[in-house]
């Protein structure tokens, strides 16, 4: 799971910041998450091969977060794309898009599919057999969503030696690797789990932006391997936090320490800040695991 | 009259090039031609005060010329600015700039004010005592004009040491500069033109992108002091001309002959070329004060 930040900044871009995008590609998927003014030029700055987008999800509707997705749409036109392209986000998205569309005399040659959500409780809106997407409902001054990405279990593995040792066909591998038992040319049961490995443990990433403090989110997000929060203040203006319904590192930590996620990534810094550091030292005061982003920084997990 | 290029490629904003867009000072006034997507980024790394823009001028609804517009005017929001904007562009932009304030629940508290253009003929769209503009209708896929940009003439200029000699009250200098003969305080008519030189020559300025090859623009934009014309091709790609509705490096400087042009400035390049130069050399073969903008080129006359 590789999550590379493109922009993680708030409000307005700058020569030096971006405003929120990123791409995770998990279990190989490559998704779009956010896309503020200026995004397809930060993907193509960090080498991302950007036509492997299949799926752009949308947080909400303030321009930080969307403003760059019509020009991504209108390049992809441009570029030839022919595979579908899904956006998720709020009501309203498919309007503003598709009347740029046509106001240019421009549609897309590729099929464009729009999945509005209204939700207010998490959801699933993306499945196959590799992921599941969920949203996660948030607290901000328009309607919101986080978004779980969660990779499926996969096969057990064959442990080949033991396997060939139990004298089974091949034919039961795949049986074997799905976790079944199975008999052996000697018409003896074999206990799959004595001749394979546990699959790899699934990861998952939670992304969470923007949102006032809500703990009650942990519980849709509990145990991901990693978390991304939002954290636009530290608390020298903690007393911002409320009326924007953003938050604060120390409160990003909080909701990392109760869904004991594997790592808490900080981002959507107000740009009033010259350095990222006390972000960072805030949150660890509340829990140790916590990652700062910035803008082309990568993340493997 | 300073003329800041932010961007002059056409399609999609890359690394190293940017979509249209333009900074005019022209007598006083700040006016931005055309807005592709990062051009707040642009006028932040070009170092223009764009609080001082209170007119944007849209050529047409193509994305590369326009869909940096919403975050422009969004971070004037957010910037506290509190004087009208004025924006002149096809009929739609305000629909499409509303519809994205009301999606974000973000409403200016400055007076936007949008003059949707649907005449096909040129017409004078702002004026006031320093600088008139006009429409250019240009020949392109979607409705598309250029602008004209003519400095009033200003006031004569005393010829104070002559001005002394001929014994003039004081309180007819305005007079004199206003092109009056004025009697001098032994009741002598003064020749207006013995004691004032003429005023500052006009300077104007045009811009016409994006469009095909149109030579009835000419008589519009007679003798401008200088014209930037859309160059998307050269000759090698003429046969892209006409199909896209752009023009080549040469029809560019065709325009600039008939017009009798101050010096021409070629633009909206397609990005398939690695050097501008063969624009240069193909226009200078029909007309010689041929110069080439480039993002970040600031041009004085």
């Amino acid at each position: 799971m590789k999550l590379t930040i493109l922009g993680c900044y708030s409000a307005t871009p700058r020569t030096t910041t971006n405003p929120t995008a990123q791409v995770l590609e998990i279990n190989g998927h490559m998704f779009l998450i956010d896309c503020g003014e200026g995004t397809q030029v930060e993907l193509r700055r960090n080498k991302v091969k950007f036509s492997k987008i299949n799926h752009i999800f949308i947080s909400h509707l303030h321009g930080d977060h969307f403003f760059g997705l019509i020009g991504l749409v209108s390049t992809f036109r441009l570029y030839g794309r022919t595979s579908e392209l899904h956006i998720y986000g709020p009501k309203g998205l498919k309007e503003v898009i598709t009347l740029q569309l046509k106001l240019s005399n421009s549609w897309t040659d590729y099929p464009l599919r729009f999945h509005e959500l209204n939700t207010k409780e998490s959801t699933l809106i993306f499945e196959d057999d590799r992921v599941e997407v969920h949203t996660i409902p948030l607290s901000h001054r328009v309607y919101t969503n986080g978004f779980l990405f969660k990779e499926k279990e996969g096969d057990r593995k064959l442990l080949i030696e033991k396997v060939l040792e139990a004298n089974i066909n091949v034919a039961y591998y795949r049986k074997l690797k799905q976790g079944h038992d199975v008999e052996n040319e000697d018409g003896v049961l074999i206990d799959h789990t004595k001749v394979t490995a546990p699959a790899d443990p699934v990861k998952s990433y939670a992304f969470c932006s923007d949102t006032a403090y809500k703990p009650a989110i942990a519980s849709i997000i509990q145990g991901v391997t990693a978390l991304y929060h939002e954290s636009t203040f530290i608390e020298e203006h903690q007393h911002l936090a409320p009326t924007t319904k953003h938050s604060t590192a120390k409160q990003a930590a909080m909701i990392a320490k109760k869904a004991d996620v594997g790592a808490l990534i900080l981002g959507h810094y107000s740009t009033r800040y010259d350095s990222l550091e006390p972000f960072k030292e805030e949150a660890k005061e509340i829990f140790d695991k916590v990652l700062l982003a910035d803008d082309g920084k990568v993340f493997e997990f």
